[in-house]
């Protein structure tokens, strides 16, 4: 665009201390408040959410902490208030997908750095509003993909930055997660909690595990195509250098029906409930296919409304070797055997290749009790923190977090058209061979 | 067509001894041999392969099991001849992909049941000739996809057809073979062999394995998508009643470029030999994704020229359970867990619902010695001839050879195309919703 010019490897003036306000402090935000306060050169600054319940609890997290208080801020503008302070550096947002961009558009323009829980935006017109207003306002937009920071992957990454697999042609990653109970789980009061084939109990503590008027069973009401992406392409974009010496050129996506998420909810509430009136668009299973520039193939799954094991598969298939995560750590180096190799060679050379960011904070991470989710939720904001304190560009620029975020709109648009191939936009407007590969700042 | 009707659950007369004619006695039609003459019922009576060597290999095999010998064919024409005799029931054909249909469309035009080694064709229009000949012939026409006799698979579509997975709504298969060596083998004579690692090794007794002038990278050179999908698609297109209740509808299909052929055969044969001059259409790694008539969906995927652990996947997601088989035995039921099941668990329920075949004829296939693939090459057999003893209906007829074998040819549009759509041509001309699922005939 006139005037605009892209944020590769954008940095920004060092801030010693991160002044941070948190909006949203449901599901994520009240672990990323706590992971925060462990992290040197953090100040808890302000917090938003629409329930007074959550702010209490947050307070209260923060006190138990030796630490001041932070501001607080509710109501629908609430959020808006927040990010008009002079005194905050970073808007770090964990609301529903729904209001994501909203908030980081305009906390950017309010010239504070952002970090948006994913998906980042839920349509391409949003991702391109994050790319336009970051490269306007020339603030960081990182998407906090927590999954880039995973042990494995972050082995596989490095393995495969030294050329371990040769010539990398074809990756896999998924979100292929039950989510059925707790999609459905709000209409349950804030004492009573839903226990799969016992039923509903009530307990004298609020707070069920839950989505803030159930908005992510409605989005399953309104969309169909892979909603969730961005866990799955996130690490295998990054081994495929994706806008940093390719790009994702084409996309063709078909979901299952949906039959699932019906089925289960007539179970738990009857046939006669409200949610078993209800249609859902949102198909139980849906599969994409991308392809590159350089010819390399992507595939991207989700399936949140069937029973199935978790898996995020993570697949990096090169002509030197191959290595998958789920549903058990596999890796096979024809340099070693042509076989794949036992568990205890994997667990070594996991170990061989373990990424420095785990050499430098795993021990502290563990100390912190930080171990949620591995202590990936940890190093990701150790790494956002540490490069904003040095004036670094971050490890995921705002072209991540559209890229990987576009897919959700895309995949809608080919599954409703019978799979018809989509264009995938690129975001850098012909920046994407600039960088050699991913490269993160030290 | 006019004056032609479906052969669904087509029944013939019985055929109380089954006269075999061998076509092709390469990799595949010598264990053929050895495996009918294990089963009952069987005379082993012409034999047909254009090099002499083939044929002294298994006349031998049959002379040491203290059989007659069989009738000898060879050269370009020998295959007609053997179809003209008038004392063979059934043709079993183990040439390469390119003269399957040719040969099956010839021997049930001479009155003769037919067994194709997989596939049984390398297009569509091949695919019609074998459902127009089956139908004006009324002779049984049968795709050996010994995939669908594996232990793994029939335990779980025997568990899918008790309903224990509830409503199915998304499959997966695959073809995962690093095929490198073996497709680039026939250079080497027939007294040296390629060990990785080492090299050309000369050794005393000839037979390496190989295909016969090099046919199988003739196709890589020649053509690009998914060239082998039906041993990952049997299983889960009968799980899903294919012809029997559903109908696949649309496939789109995309390839990564080909990278892994070329640098095997640089490094092996040098950067200038005629195999690294020469181009290969194949790409490495080919996923497909089918929707089904009923809103299912399938992903099919094929990768020969890369380095990775075998697998077929064989993944079944249903609204009530999940079963994968690779890369290792998966089940999850939430009636009994929330979890995958332990390993324990999972073997006992494939005890449980081991299926019937497996019960008759286990004991038998491991007494004789036909592990070879766990047994289900002998299961396959067997079931091949018992059918045609009692004058059954074939466990696969002529509409599941087709539709698995197209998937060839419609990938390779689609990924031509970019991904394009392209409609799956329903064989039975709409009869494909008057089966109530699939039976095996007893």
């Amino acid at each position: 665009m006139e005037g605009q010019s892209h944020v590769l490897q954008l940095k920004c003036d060092p801030i010693p201390t991160v002044r941070i306000g948190f909006i949203g402090l449901g599901m994520r935000g009240k672990g990323a408040v706590t992971r925060m306060m462990a992290i040197e050169g953090v100040e808890i600054k302000a917090l938003c959410d629409l329930e007074q319940n959550n702010l209490d609890i947050v307070q209260k997290n923060i006190i138990d902490h030796q630490r001041d208080t932070a501001m607080e801020f509710t109501g629908n503008t609430g959020w808006q208030e927040l990010c008009h302070r002079e005194d905050i550096d970073l808007i770090y947002i964990c609301t529903d997908w729904y209001s994501h961009t909203d908030i980081a558009e305009y906390a950017m323009e309010k010239g504070k750095h952002v970090a948006i829980e994913v998906p980042a935006a839920i349509s391409v017109e949003e991702c391109w509003r994050l790319v336009n207003t970051a490269e306007k306002t020339r603030m960081h937009c990182m998407m906090l993909e927590n999954c880039c920071y995973d042990r494995f992957e972050l082995a596989t990454l490095n393995m495969a930055q030294q050329g371990i697999f040769g010539e990398i042609v074809h990756v896999e990653g998924a979100y292929l997660h039950d989510l059925r109970e707790i999609n459905a789980n709000p209409r349950i009061s804030e004492t009573q909690r839903y226990e799969p084939g016992i039923g509903t109990i009530t307990q004298d503590e609020p707070g069920i595990i839950g989505y803030h008027k159930q908005w992510r069973q409605q989005y399953n009401i309104d969309h169909t195509g892979n909603p969730y992406p961005t866990h799955g392409l996130g690490p295998v974009c990054q081994v495929l250098n994706i806008h940093r010496g390719d790009k994702m050129n084409v996309l063709v996506s078909l979901s299952s029906n949906e039959f699932g998420i019906s089925e289960y909810v007539e179970e738990r509430f009857g046939k006669d409930s409200p949610e078993s009136k209800q249609e859902y668009k949102m198909g139980d299973v849906s599969t994409s296919i991308i392809k590159t520039e350089k010819g390399k193939t992507i595939v991207v799954e989700h399936a949140a409304s069937t029973p199935r094991p978790y898996s995020r598969i993570h697949q990096i298939a090169g002509t030197k070797g191959f290595a998958q995560k789920y549903p058990v750590n596999q890796i096979l180096l024809p340099s070693l055997s042509r076989w794949a190799l036992p568990k205890e060679k994997v667990d070594s050379l996991l170990l061989e290749y373990k990424h420095p960011f785990y050499k430098e904070s795993e021990e502290q991470a563990e100390e912190l009790r930080m171990i949620a989710h591995g202590g990936m939720d940890y190093i990701m904001d150790y790494r956002l923190i540490y490069c904003l304190r040095n004036g670094l560009p971050l490890d995921m620029d705002v072209y991540d977090a559209a890229e990987w975020s576009c897919i959700a709109e895309l995949s809608e648009i080919s599954t409703k058209n019978n799979g018809a191939p989509v264009e995938v936009p690129d975001f850098t407007r012909g920046a994407w061979n600039e960088l050699p590969g991913l490269i993160f700042a030290k």
